[in-house]
């Protein structure tokens, strides 16, 4: 089976679950005991990294390792896009997961990082088809809405979840003839094949997660619905004033995602949720809170 | 009786009536008391969620049901703008009405929830005759002026309830032909037939109560005069230094509305109203108090 | 006799008077003894409503009619632009005249009241021939000019009086054929036969006043002599160091508006006036103290 | 003799003299003992006027009648430009010369004083020959250059001065026919006889002073070789930290302007000059340190 | 030998190596000890610099002679652009290099130093193969990616060598006649044999180093498999919590940059490293953090 | 011998030499002591006149006496652009030369002093050809760039030195007929012969001087090698932690400007220098910190 089978086949495994950022073992130990499929080991939340301004770079390789020493379920962790020796040291380190990840600082604002090159598999985040497919054409094995990360606000994660499916279905019923193919392969500057299978399967070649702003059961619930196979929760859990209770209701709620009676139970009482920041108010303060993130990748 | 029947039925039932909101039992019970004919629960009130600029979400399904067992009169609870999984979870706790509401962020800034997938009648804010019919089309059995809530300015209320009362006289006088009606109705993007029904009764089809600004007996007293068929009153009564009085008397004008003897006697002595913000200060500060939440929504 | 005409008829009463701006039966006390011709009752006077920000609406009606039963002499109240409701409340309150005033937070910025249908006699604000005379068409009784209010900068309210003056001037010159009048009846959206007795009269149909920045016995003096019938003084005098003494002062310069050696009599040692803030650091400000007042009406 | 040569002649009366502001009778006594051949009473200097951006009128004339009692020589007055009745209330103060002048708040941004209705004389600023024959036209008996009153930077009298005697040099040579003369006297809003009048002498036909700006005996001194007839010095003097002996420093100084020895002599040793501030800070403060009052005045 | 041949020879020897920013004789001793091929003496490190924007100049050369005495490896020090004499006066003190350096204040905003006059060899910035060829052309034995100094964002660096190997790599393809060269010499303004030497080696005719941002091993090894030939790292080093060790770490990790097993073991447990600022803060705070230092130099 | 070849004449007796700005007698002794050629008196150093915002004009002639009775060497002193009083009074008290500097604040915008009438040697200040053939034509026996004085940013000076030797050798190349050299001069508005001999010559007519940022010895020696016949230094001395020291290195400097070995030894061990302000952070803080004194002039 070609190694990008295996990587995608990996991602499969994902499937219907939450994962979940950490940026310590305790913190990787409540995902697990919440149901987390996987935990994304770094050392700052998007939500703090936004506000510092600063350079944000790969992660620790120690402090990776205690998470991934700390708990059995998979354990992903972020390199900036373009670098490639991150990621190199990221493989050597077996992390089952890298994400190219634009909410730390781009190392090349040119070109992504060449993920074929890889054994261990990528996650890339993509807003619209063409950011998807040029990710999985340079060998990305599972694909995440952008979002906006650190804003707790999930309208971003809507709107590109929502933008992938539209583009599909529009392209499956405009696109008629072998020019009309290429034409929009070349606009999307992806391979035409990969472009005919994804809008013939009427779904992307890899597994589609939503990330970026989830912040109650409910918000994990509608990305499912609208077709996402499993979600990313940043700073959302651990910002808010009882994690684990979060934890556990947000697994629960991608889980049953179309029960309202139990995505009721599993919605009330959950204490103070994130306040985050809307991304109208980010617009509006003309991107002092630190630039939109989604606008970051191409 | 189709079910759409059925929910416009139960909002008619509100007719005349004053909608209050409220954050806790104890402003549900003054608010019975006073004569709200419905409250509305959430956690915080539009002119405080405004100043946050943090992201508002469905309020904890736990406070919205110590409400409702606080009170015999219907309660009412907000959901975003496309947030149909809130929707479903509002439905689930058997709440007696869903506001789809401008005043919280948007989870999706291109789709409203089809409201016609749910029993549980939903209004929606509009703010021409356009937004409205769009919400009806949708499946909202009760429209509100959005007014701009949490100001204290019912001056974007009026400009509402006149703007939609004069497109409906002014298409009533200019269309005359079927192609007039088919160019109007794919202009306001609604059927044709529902526009021409609303044409013909002159009015909305389903019962349309004045929102947004609503400080003082004399402005509840204006909205009905000018053709609203009952008030939802938001941060104007528990924002007064004596809201139980403030209360009665705003639902006694909605009652009196045309009785300038009556509305003199409980115009006088409400100690201090809301001092709020002008709109114009609003657009002077070029959208640093919150951006116009009345320009939210389409 | 035909109502307007009663009502206009009691604004001519006014004449020669100082109408002044006052926030307690004590101050309203101050006014009659100084010689005002009547009181305008209102909660806060111009200059502080403009730095607020906030809401500005009708006075409370109990502190109104403290100051009615305080005083003799004729009390005037102001309500919001096209706030019918609130107009009904003082006439059934039955103040003496009604100022439907830009210093107020506007409730219609489409709609005047409509002040036929009141018996209590309106004054308005205008700043321009046009702005009177669809005042008077709507029924206003009296007029006056806005000048800037709450500046204590006189240079407005000249301006808005030496217009009315030359437009009049300019179209009795100008206007000879009967299309000439109907053109510019059209333009100012005026009844012709108002433009024409306006014309043929060389003055408004009704008392024109002076208004918006009076703050000395000269500037009122100015005033008289540039054409007003009538002062009205809102900030200048309670926010001087005797207001008293000032009081007294306006009223004599109005009366003796052309008597020189009366108004150096006057003018001396009357302590610490308004210091104010002139329409040029407004503007320079962009506005920041609250927008221009005379900018709002239509 | 008509009124205007009288008035003319009392100002000829003031050549080769310096004008003082004084704000109390104690200032007064010291610029008559310094020498000044009048003084200006006013209650705050140009420079504080200037930052306050309040509302400046006509002075007390109480203190203005205490300042005329502690002095022999003239005592000037201010009154807003347009304010007539401001003049009417001094004239009949019996000052010795009004300024309408462009330092205090305009009472009309459109008409200056109609200055042959009095007898008093009037001195007014120019900043061009146009601004200086159309005072004249209207009644001035006395000019002076605006300079940038308050800020101690000389260099806008000396471009006033200059512009004024280029002007008259300029249109000497080029208007040769009587249509000249007329289309130049149309674009400078001037009856024709008065601009060939000054043309033909070679300078205006009233007195002309350097004012605003001047703060060193160099200062008045290089006015003086200009051309100007006097100066005027606004707060430089009492700004020093040696008023006395600045002031009969600059009264020599206009004397003996063209005697470096005595200016040198004069010059030495006077303390600590008025800092002020440079147009050029103005500028670039984009007018927050008030606006240019060269620019007030048409 | 041609002189220029024996210093870009000089140049060659320190190919792989690591120079590394010191300001103090210790610090020279611990990056000798830790493997750098040579140090660069200099008062305050670019982060410093950059915030302080004052005139930033030749170090005293007291303080490069101290740190001369205190290490065995070559010493560089940096120099104005332009600033000729401050090159006298290094070369006269015998350092090892000179970096005509965009990290000072330019002294000559059109001119750089003419480097053939010199004995010492030079080494400059560049950001593109226009630039790296001009300060060739002028006498530089070496150049290095300007990257953005002091900020700890690699991403500069990572452009600017990616753009020198592609425009290398187009201009090899594209030019094809004579007047393909001549064109292009022209444009970048070179020697056509310069460029012609260049395009046939595939690569700079003199050592090539990474520069600006470099604060991880990672980003050392990153620009090492890009192409570039030895690393200085400036600010990264001294501002992290454990110099000496980083300082190994980057040297490790220049030598073995393409083996992930070594630079995973010295990239873990480094302690804090740079914080820095991203290179889109400054984009965003409009220059205020100090201009870009790439854009500086032509 | 012409007036103006004495005046030219003294000035060359100060080529090779330094100009030291002091303001107290103790300053000058000290910049005797250290070789200094001449000493500018001025109240203020430029430094500080820069960020007062304040109007700087001609020094108390009482300080200037005082210096010139402490030093045998010459004193210079300035005067405001257009001042020519001020001029009158320091050549009455017989300074040896008059500065006419931008670096006070300008009298007259338009005019500079006709400085043939006067006996008195004047230097002025030039950022090009044009400015310094203007300047000597209206009598100016000594030239000076103008640099950025106050900044302690060598690049000004060493940007008008270039720019007058480059526009001398781009004029002699390219003027050929009597029509290019007529056409030339009245583009500079210079006498034709004026301009025919300083490009026979090939430098000006009189000595020109480098000012403007000058801070080490290193700068000084800079500008000589550029072609420029002394020094003036401003701000640079007695704003470092050892003047007496620093003045000694840049005499020496400016003596033995090509001697490299010395130029080591006196650029050692120097202490602290000016910090001063980068011509680039005054560029991007938009003149916050006091207009380019180098615009000032024409």
């Amino acid at each position: 089976m070609s190694e990008f089978k295996v990587k995608t086949g990996l991602a499969q495994m994902l499937k219907g679950g939450v994962i979940m950022d950490v940026v310590t073992p305790e913190q990787a130990i409540i995902a697990e005991r919440a149901g987390a499929c996987a935990v994304m080991a770094l050392e700052r939340i998007p939500a703090d990294m936004r506000k510092s301004g600063q350079v944000c770079r790969m992660s620790d390789p120690r402090m990776i390792k205690e998470i991934m020493e700390a708990v059995s379920i998979p354990v992903m962790a972020k390199v900036r896009i373009g670098h490639f020796v991150e990621a190199q040291i990221l493989e050597e380190l077996q992390v089952d997961y890298i994400d190219e990840s634009e909410v730390l600082t781009p190392a090349d604002w040119t070109h992504h990082i060449e993920k074929h090159n890889f054994k261990v598999p990528f996650v890339c985040g993509a807003k619209d088809l063409g950011e998807a497919l040029r990710r999985i054409n340079e060998g990305a094995a599972m694909i995440r809405t952008k979002g906006e990360a650190g804003t707790g606000d999930v309208s971003e994660a809507v709107k590109h979840i929502t933008k992938i499916k539209a583009e599909i279905q529009q392209y499956k019923e405009n696109l008629k003839t072998e020019s009309d193919f290429a034409a929009k392969a070349t606009e999307l500057r992806v391979p035409v094949d990969l472009l005919k299978t994804t809008l013939s399967e009427g779904k992307l070649p890899v597994v589609n997660f939503a990330a970026g702003g989830v912040a109650t059961p409910a918000d994990a619930a509608l990305l499912m619905q609208l077709g996402c196979e499993g979600v990313f929760v940043g700073s959302g859990i651990f910002k808010s004033s009882d994690p684990e209770k979060l934890a556990c209701a947000i697994v629960e709620a991608t889980t049953h995602y179309d029960n309202p009676a139990k995505l009721l139970q599993i919605s009330s009482d959950l204490g103070d949720l994130m306040g985050g920041i809307s991304i109208q108010s980010i617009n509006e303060a003309g991107g002092k809170n630190g630039a939109r993130l989604s606008e970051i990748g191409w």
